[in-house]
């Protein structure tokens, strides 16, 4: 089949006013990433080189996005909404450009699973010149059934124009084609607007096709593949699924999820072998979890790289940029951007690591804080190995402590410290007696005024 | 309808000994709320003006909380246990008052809706001198069935001493009941006690009524309506039940709710379209957030307002007071209590913010402590338009800020700081080379004794 | 049955393949134990004495985990895996011992209830030779049918092997077995490997029974009881019907949970009447909770004692050792280990707490950090009744600070303090007029650089 071309054409122009949104339908994420993001890779997983994107609604937004995770992909504007035969030709001269097979799609089937696109291709390529992708359900009443005689597919009928027999088909219409490119054109012009709507139906090609002596042939599957996502209701109907799908992958790959459904995942989550993942974990974009890893209870990790043996949190952020090196610990309410963790360095509690490097072995004291920002630039803070940073220590930055090196507790740094030094940066002690309970005493009696 | 005057009597008298709690059931809470006041809620949105709580367990703690949320209520005690009608005549006096409509409720119901009541109440307007609600269910036994005749209700049949005909009735009792005032008390005292338990049932008021030649109807709720609490799992149970509800109404409203069953409103939480929250976000009560805010994982919000295009957590605590005005910041582990976090500022690593207002664009570093508290006292901090306070420092209050100043990281600030001014308070750093080194190696040897 | 002898016989040497792991699968933990100490406990709580393990797969790691939680408990390796009779045979040594009854386990079932176990001996004390433990299900296709007459049990028949109405029934084979310790060896080394598989079955000891004129029974138990974890999602699954158990057996007794979903609890968690659960919360090993507490959402809590009135979190995390007196409240981003907190005392924000006392009624400020360790060595702090530490400071132990001493915000201390004395350690505050402003012109044009 690989070396048959292919044309992805999604249709991505509608409104989704349920959706109640500014944003346009097709861009609302699953797992982190737009719709219409996870209906291309389908696509491209099946083979699809080339896409046409059918867009309207919120177009210029729509078409920015698909630079963002497309190639290849050219955006037709369909001004008016005439049905989805007439928002299919928008691409007329994608169409043109004479492909084997194209893939008629839906921008809003987030669920929708390669391994589907491939059996259709496959029936193009047994000769069919219409694939129709449809599912089984057990409550078919609504939906448009699948007319099937002798293993070809004769009609899609509308639930109301079912004949008794008819109705009790319970494989239905699923939206998505595909088409040979060779008869596409042709069948498509002849699809017309004589109806109650005046709209001209995709789902006419079948019976036209099959006019014109063609084979047209259906394609099951799973009922979610085809799940169209209209409301946010149905948006988090769509995640769950999507989620529930990627949490039994991971734990059959040999991850424990204490609590599976507390656990969050992104599209792009990797996660290696006998690591632990307690409950309620949010994996956000781009994180990267090794082998033998523990990731504690209440835990927030983006863009985030975690090697074998460390531990992570309960209430660990790992932001964008962090990367623990093997058997790092990163500890509760720490907050760690744009730094590495070197191997063995702990960082366990009530700190804030930005723009840093901890080096190997080294100790990051409770309530440490790298001063990384001065209002309009970041700067770097660089630990050496086997450094000690006393507890509630502020490093401002640019700042290197080197290895070795002992900063006091509750020291405000802003010079560099040799290796092996010790630094200080705090006032001495004072104690004044009796004078503690005078002070209650007038601040109870203020209070009392 | 509107001009027929309505009393709402609610049972709230019940022990509850299956809750197992010191806490009297009616008062147990729902999305924030005691069920009593739900129940309560449903009547005044139904129409009810006046009410009349039956109360006997914990009547004095019950009594004190109806004022929280009623008005023109009354407490009637019942001192025995003599059955539903014994209880409702406990409010005689209320009832003699001479209402149009009653409502004879059940407190320990949250889920009741206002729609079943203002049904109730238009059969009675339609000339019923009763009316029962009652709850369809695939398995009714049990429970006791509507008996109904020519769209009349004849009789509510005990499930033991049903036919095998009616038996297989779906339609059951709810508890729930909209009497017409001008027959309540004569209907209601015709009730007795001559059956095997010797009660008063409140039941029997539909056969006495038929007998008097009164119409009498029912009406149907959902299963849920008439869904009376009697054990905490049965608690937890309504709880998930009025979440669901919620999510679902917010949702179709606009706003994205990543993993709806992690989130947990209360019964008077706002928010607006196109906000997004993230998993793992507990709304208590009080909260009113606005349309394109983004609400990150594992926030905690109570008594807050926050303006459009702010952005909150993750590991966010919002307390009481805390007020964020456009495009504020809030970030992970950050406390915000009775606070303005105006236009722009943003508060985003590590800090306490108690008593205080942060000024438009001010930039509050990691680790920041507002000292807002002498052991007696609480004293407000004022921080200016501007303003950049320094990482790790503690402001301690009452002190002001100026527009524009420079805190430097680290900081303990008793005094004002002058606008435009830049405040220092902490100690010189001293590096002493190698002492790093021996301090180790002393430590070392310390730890080996 | 007690003065009956009981040897429980549990067959843990399966390489669990399935589970994609390192650690041998019985191992892999249930509510924080591993699934083999479920099994145990079971055991235990149905009169077992003696324990035999027959391990094989990592025999070493599970030997010595069964030292853990198992006495008078012996392992025996069985080094060739030829059917669970063999297995069983590998502990030859034990059964030969004498005991009356032997409880045939399987280490991976965690959800084994002691109730079946009972019920079982019972049996046997009844007179029965062996006794299989079997469930009910909707559907048995798969399953070994339990084949009854009259009441006993004749034959154990494997799903492909059974007649068109065997295969109607829906009592299946749990794998569990009581077998009666006179009979045992007798019957055991009467299986044979006759079969296509080449293997010694376990369940042909019923048939064997039968034909020496002895006794069989089945006994049921519920489907979870006997359900096998062979993969992590299996033992996710076992994991949900644990923590629904717990969750439903802890509201029953008198406890909120909220959200009961989103509580995890472990095994030996302790729970009074009347505490208040919020979602989110995270109970690990070794935690007992008094009544009347309240636990906001967000905390993580592990070998922690919270006393009666105490109010913890959100967010707050109990380490081993923490030990929270009568009305303590621990508040928000607070880490305590190893440390006491009396009686009315208070650590509400952002703070470190290890290795300490907090006496009675002493408040902790918000950022205040115990400085335990000196990267080698713990140290202890000793904080005193009604003491006042102002907030972000730095308390570098070992230290005392005095009952009723009070220290200013941002002190870093190093000295003891005396009893009601009050202790200074920060530098003074010098503003720079103007100075501000510079610097802020200064730090933005470097940025635009």
């Amino acid at each position: 089949m690989t070396e048959r071309s292919c044309l992805s054409i999604i249709l991505a122009a509608g409104e989704g006013t349920r959706m109640k949104s500014a944003l346009p339908k097709v861009l609302h994420k699953v797992a982190g990433l737009p719709m219409l993001a996870h209906v291309t890779h389908a696509a491209q997983e099946a083979g699809a080189g080339d896409f046409a994107y059918v867009v309207g609604h919120g177009a210029e937004t729509v078409t920015k996005a698909i630079a963002g995770f497309a190639q290849n992909a050219k955006t037709y504007v369909q001004t008016e909404r005439l049905g989805t035969a007439h928002a299919v030709l928008a691409a007329r001269e994608a169409i043109a450009r004479g492909y084997d097979d194209l893939l008629v799609m839906f921008g809003d089937t987030p669920l929708i699973e390669s391994g589907v696109l491939k059996a259709a291709r496959e029936k193009l390529a047994d000769g069919n010149a219409v694939v129709v992708v449809g599912f089984r359900t057990p409550n078919p009443a609504g939906y448009g059934r699948l007319i099937e005689k002798n293993g070809a597919l004769v009609a899609i009928r509308e639930d109301k124009e079912c004949t008794e027999a008819e109705r009790a088909i319970n494989f239905c219409n699923g939206g998505l084609m595909a088409i040979a490119g060779k008869h596409a054109l042709a069948l498509l012009d002849k699809i017309d607007n004589k109806n109650a709507k005046g709209e001209f139906y995709l789902t006419d090609i079948v019976e036209l096709a099959n006019a014109a002596g063609l084979k047209v042939a259906a394609t099951e599957a799973s009922f979610e593949s085809a799940l169209g996502v209209n409301s946010r209701v149905e948006l988090a109907e769509a995640e769950a699924i999507w989620q529930q799908r990627k949490r039994r992958a991971v734990m059959l790959s040999g991850v424990t999820l204490i609590d599976p459904t507390s656990v969050h995942f992104s599209a792009d989550t990797e996660i290696g072998a006998d690591t632990l993942v307690e409950p309620n974990v949010f994996f956000g974009p781009g994180v990267k979890i090794a082998s033998n890893v523990t990731i504690h209870a209440f835990s927030h990790l983006e863009g985030a790289t975690v090697a074998s043996g460390s531990d992570v949190g309960p209430y660990a952020r790992l932001r964008p940029g962090a990367e623990l090196h093997e058997k790092a610990k990163v500890g509760n309410f720490v907050e760690i951007k744009k730094a590495v963790v070197e191997t063995g360095a702990k960082v366990n509690h009530l700190t804030y690591i930005g723009d840093a490097r901890i080096g190997e072995g080294a100790n990051i004291g409770a309530g440490t804080i790298t001063c990384n920002y001065d209002g309009f630039s970041k700067f770097v803070t660089n630990i050496g190995k086997g450094a000690f940073i006393g507890s509630n220590s502020s490093l401002v930055a640019p700042i290197t402590i080197g290895d070795g090196a002992y900063v006091a507790s509750g020291s405000v740094l802003t010079e560099d410290v040799e290796p092996d030094a010790l630094a200080f940066g705090r006032a001495r002690q004072k104690n004044l007696p009796g004078k503690g309970r005078e002070l209650r005493e007038r601040f109870s009696r203020a209070a009392k005024k």
